[in-house]
Parts: C-alpha cells; sequence; structure tokens
C-alpha cells in the first residue's frame, strides 16, 4: 500500500502521472491519495503535518511524500527512510525529520537507482515513483546507507509553535502536540484569545475555540465559522500559548 | 465496493484518512470517491443531491456518507441504513432520510461498535469507516435495531423547492424532480425567467434555461456561461417553477 | 487500466458517477484519475495538453477524454481511436487529432452501441464509460470504421504556440515542443521577456524564465513565484519565441 502526501495540488496532471508511474512497475499496488495540498514550498510546516497523520495509517502502507523536491539542487539528494517499520520515500529536505526524531529506529539512505533519461523537473514521476513501487513490491532498488547526521535539517524540534496547516473549514492547525499543553491554556492572537473546548458543539455558533484535533494537534477553530477569516491566520504565523490567569 | 460522499472536501487529509481507515479494516475494499464537496454543514440539502445519485451506481455498492455529523452532539447517533438492499453509513441527521422515503423497504440501526479510544472529533475515519469496511466485507458490527419513527428530520419532503448545489460549471441543481414538472413551466427568478430546453446547445450561446439534468433534477443552466452568476443563485434560494401563460 | 482526463473537476458527482460507470461494467478495472481540470470547453488546448501525457503512459492503458463533449450537437459523435497500440475514448470535438497526427498507425470508430434510455447530457456516465469498460475488458462494443478524413478539425497542427494551460503553480504551459524549439531563444510578453533556464533552481527566487517541462513542452515559470501572474497569462494567450540576439 502507497500513500501519496504531495503539494501538487489536485489540478493538473501531476498526481495522476505519479500514480499511473506507480502503476506501470506495479499493476497490484494499492494508491492512497492522503493529501495533495501539503503546504506548497515549505517541507518544514509539511514535516509537522505529515508526522501528525502515520500513527492512523495502515502497518504496511508506504508513504511516498513529496514537497518542494528543489530539483536540481544539488544539495537535496533523494531520499529513503525506514523509521519503526515503515518506508518513506522522499527529498532530503525535512520533510521526514520529525518522523525520524520520534522514531525508536530509523535508517536512512540516498536513492542511486536512476532511470534511464530522468527528467529534471519531474522526480516525483520520474524517480521517486518507481523507488516506492519497487520497495513496496518487496525490490530493492539501488541504495546507499547514509548517517543520520549526514540528513538535512537534523535540528528541527519535534513541536513547532506556528500554524502549519489551515483546512477546508478555516480550521488552523499548529504544530503543538496535545499532548504537551494544558486544556487550561488560552491562545492570545492579538487582541483576541480563544479557551479550549473539547468539541466543536461544545461552543456556540460563530464562537472561536482552541482544541486538540483527531491527529493529536492543537487547532484552533470557530463553531460553523471559519477561524483563518476570523482571526486572520496563515502557515508560519506564531501560535503563543499561555497559562490562564485564575 | 465502498462509495464516499462527504463535505471534507479535496483539500487536507480527511478523505485521505478515510480512505486509509477502510484500507486498513479491508485491503481488498474498492473504494471510489464519488463526491467530496456536498453542501458543506447543509445535510438537507445534501440529502437530494445523494437520493439523485443513487440510481446510477454499482447494485452492490455501500454508500459511505458524513455530511456535519455534529460530533459531539448526543443527539446525532452514528447510523445505518438498509434500503433496496443497499447499505448506507454515516449520522442520524436526516443524510438518508430522502433515499429511505423513496424506497420500498428500509430499515436502520444504531452504532453500538466503537473502536478502541474514540476521538470525540473524526468519527469518520475512528467510527464510519470501519464500520462500511465490516459491512462491505459481509461482517456485522454492533448494531440495535431503530424503529423508522425515531430518526431524525423524518419530515422532510421527497422534493425541495430550493437551490441544493451549484456545481463546476455554475449550474445551479434544485430539489425539484424533472419527472414532476411539465416542459412547458418556467423558473422564475426575480425579475428573471428561464424555459426548459433539453441540452446545453440547444440554447444560444449565453443563454439561460432549464433542464431535467443527467441524474433527473431539475437544473437550471446557461450555455457555455455560469448560471449562478448570472442569476446570483446560492444554495438555500428557492426555486419558484410557474405554469407558462400561453 | 483506464486513465481519465476531462474538464469535469473534482467538485461534483461527475468524476465520481464516471468511475462508478467503469466499476459497474468492470469490477477488476483499475481506474486512474490523471486529470479532471483540462481547459474547460476548450478540446483544442486540451488536445496539445492530452498528447504531452501519453508517452509517460503505462504501455496498456486505455484514455477515457472527455472535454466539452457538445451533448446534443449531432456533428460530434462519440468516438474510439486506437493509436499505436492504445485505445481512447472520447468525443469527436478535436480532443484526439494532436495525438492522431504524430502517431505512426491509427484507427478510428464511431460508437453505435448505446445504452438502455440513454441520457443526453451525461454521455461520460451512460455511453463513455461504459464502452471504455468493455474495450478494457477485451469486449468488443458496436462500433463502425471511420476514415480518418471525417474526423473533425484535422488541420490543427502539431504544435500550437499558445498558452494551453495553467498549472497549479501558475506555471503557463505551451503547446510547442522544447525539442522544436533551442535554448537561445527568448520568450516575449509585451514589454516583457524570459530566457531559458534548466532548472528552477537555476534562477533566482522570484525570477522568470522558460524551460522544458517534464512532459517535452515549453513552459514559462517562475522560481518560487507565479508566472500567470507576473506575466498576465491566460490559456489561449499566443506565445512568441525568437532568437536572441547575440
Amino acid at each position: 500500500m502507497i500513500l501519496l502526501f504531495t503539494d501538487y495540488g489536485w489540478q493538473g496532471a501531476y498526481a495522476g502521472q505519479l500514480k499511473a508511474a506507480i502503476y506501470n512497475r506495479s499493476k497490484s499496488a494499492l494508491v492512497i491519495d492522503l493529501q495533495h495540498d501539503a503546504p506548497i514550498f515549505d517541507p518544514r510546516a509539511s514535516a509537522y503535518l505529515l508526522a501528525s497523520l502515520i500513527d492512523f495509517l495502515p502497518h504496511e502502507a508506504l508513504v511516498l511524500a513529496i514537497v518542494d523536491p528543489g530539483v536540481g539542487n544539488a544539495a537535496r539528494r533523494p531520499l529513503v527512510m525506514k523509521a519503526d517499520g515503515r518506508w518513506y520515500v522522499g527529498p532530503d529536505n525535512g520533510l521526514f525529520n520529525v518522523i525520524a526524531k520520534q522514531a525508536e529506529r530509523v535508517e536512512f539512505w540516498r536513492i542511486d537507482w536512476q532511470p534511464a533519461g530522468l527528467k529534471k523537473t519531474f522526480h516525483g514521476r520520474d524517480l521517486f515513483a518507481p523507488v516506492a513501487a519497487m520497495l513496496d513490491l518487496g525490490e530493492r532498488p539501488e541504495l546507499s546507507s547514509l548517517a543520520a547526521e549526514k540528513i538535512g535539517f537534523a535540528d528541527w524540534p519535534v513541536e513547532l509553535a506556528e500554524v502549519i496547516y489551515i483546512d477546508n473549514f478555516g480550521n488552523a492547525i499548529t504544530g503543538l502536540k496535545g499532548s504537551s499543553v494544558s486544556t487550561d491554556m488560552r491562545i492570545h492572537m492579538g487582541e483576541r484569545e480563544v479557551c479550549f473546548a473539547e468539541t466543536f458543539s461544545a461552543v456556540g455558533e460563530g464562537e472561536g475555540f482552541w482544541h486538540i484535533n483527531a491527529n493529536g494537534l492543537v487547532e484552533i477553530a470557530v463553531n460553523q465559522g471559519t477561524a483563518a477569516l476570523a482571526y486572520n491566520l496563515k502557515i508560519g504565523d506564531p501560535v503563543y500559548m499561555y497559562q490562564s490567569e485564575v
């Protein structure tokens, strides 16, 4: 099973060509579009978002993740990671670092395998997709072991006090874990602040709150409303959480 | 075969996690994204839209439908319906009522099955998806029979004289059935009105008309144009159909 | 394997119903969404875009392509094409003409097969999808051979010096082939012009350039930016390429 996590968007043929390339190698593949609107050109925000999703994936699922692969940039090697038994395939731009930091056991490889006539501009279709298909089939493309300290952006923390994603409903997802904060804390945004509520229907219509979302992250929301508009939030905005004064 | 009908949108990982949760239970599942932009927070409009689609689905297809599940609202029980041989899984918020009203034979169950550690905010992934996967596999999760009169919003009519959906092309789909109206009727919208035409190409470019769409509903359209803009239509707007004076 | 290329968009149930109709005929089908935002109502631009994608599809993939099928327009017959061994199913509105012109061996058929009770407004679901499923299964629906000179719009050239698509990142894809131009050429857009660069990271952030995209077409892009906004480009705009003066 191969799960796709990209910043390609649903527009164009990018995600479609990625899938066609996988099936070209493996007609028995099971490919699932996990998310195609990862924060665009933003492997850092994407790394925290992706890390929040992996607990809910089938155990055997391989993750093919591509966000801003920086094609043509020699510093960004194509990477395979195995973390706690799961394969990850994608660029070495930090995208897998939050998962790596939380894993009990992690290994890295540089992808040495190259297709005949690799285009410089679509590594997803021409390099990453075939490698993902091979690993999913139990085959082993040419890889070179990489020491963990050679992986880029290894200094990123396990949590990020920033907005990392605005969802379809205008909810603002942060890189903070619900397990690290206390429900009597408030989030301050300029002159305004929101308190914790367990569910959307626990507050009035149009009322803002923060909650721990279904993937375990702190999320700012408005019941039947749009938090991103109400509080003017965008990806990268810092998030200030304070203990409420009683 | 499991067909998904939700208001999750294609953005984010919501639809992707729903699918991953199904495949987590059933690797042999065949999952089809039927529609992910059902009228948001609007189970009433969605109920008429969904009812118009079921005649065109494979006989054995199970429908997993999630629109505004009102998580945390005790009045909205998780529901299984079997109508004319087809399974439906989703919230008890009226979403299946139009289908139920038109079915010859319908049964309802409350879902008693609960996963370990159910999150309050993503019943789709954690409750509805596994139940759909189990039913699709021929397994039987824990269910309690529910009397039809205990189902919410049972007073909704079989047709709705309102705009229930604006499609990608700006066509305004109504909850009125083509089989209930006559082709010499007109639809009045403020100062303007449109007549019936059988197809888009039967009227001039930029000209408005109403027709019976491919799912049997009355739809307001403009040839090579955008009816929603031309007539300022949105979901919930009333639709007035009159017999033309000859 | 059936690949879908349409202008339906991801919104609504159009693409979903297309897939449900295929699986209704063939539960063993493998259906891939290649692209659902082909240039809307624009079979000409779509024909150049589709032609750029076929080299990267699995050999056995059938292409089901539907762009502005002009339902109700008698001149637009439902068509099956076989070009260099691959099946294509869709309307006779020029959509396959660029592929045909480049193929070594091409045959055309008119689709005579009709479902019981064909709706006039959704040939995709009711006519094209079942025919694609039948051909994919190795079955033969009723077809009549068509002479190549009877196909519509046969005078379209193999390349088109126009913008044919604006992608999710704002890159402007043209109908010109990279193999036909020289990398010392410039593209003029009003008062501005861009030079060739091999990759995005070969130019500075915010800088415009043209490159040969991963499908072999000339594409106007801005590194970490939005070419369509920067140069005010839209589908159909002419593209002027000149030899640079040294």
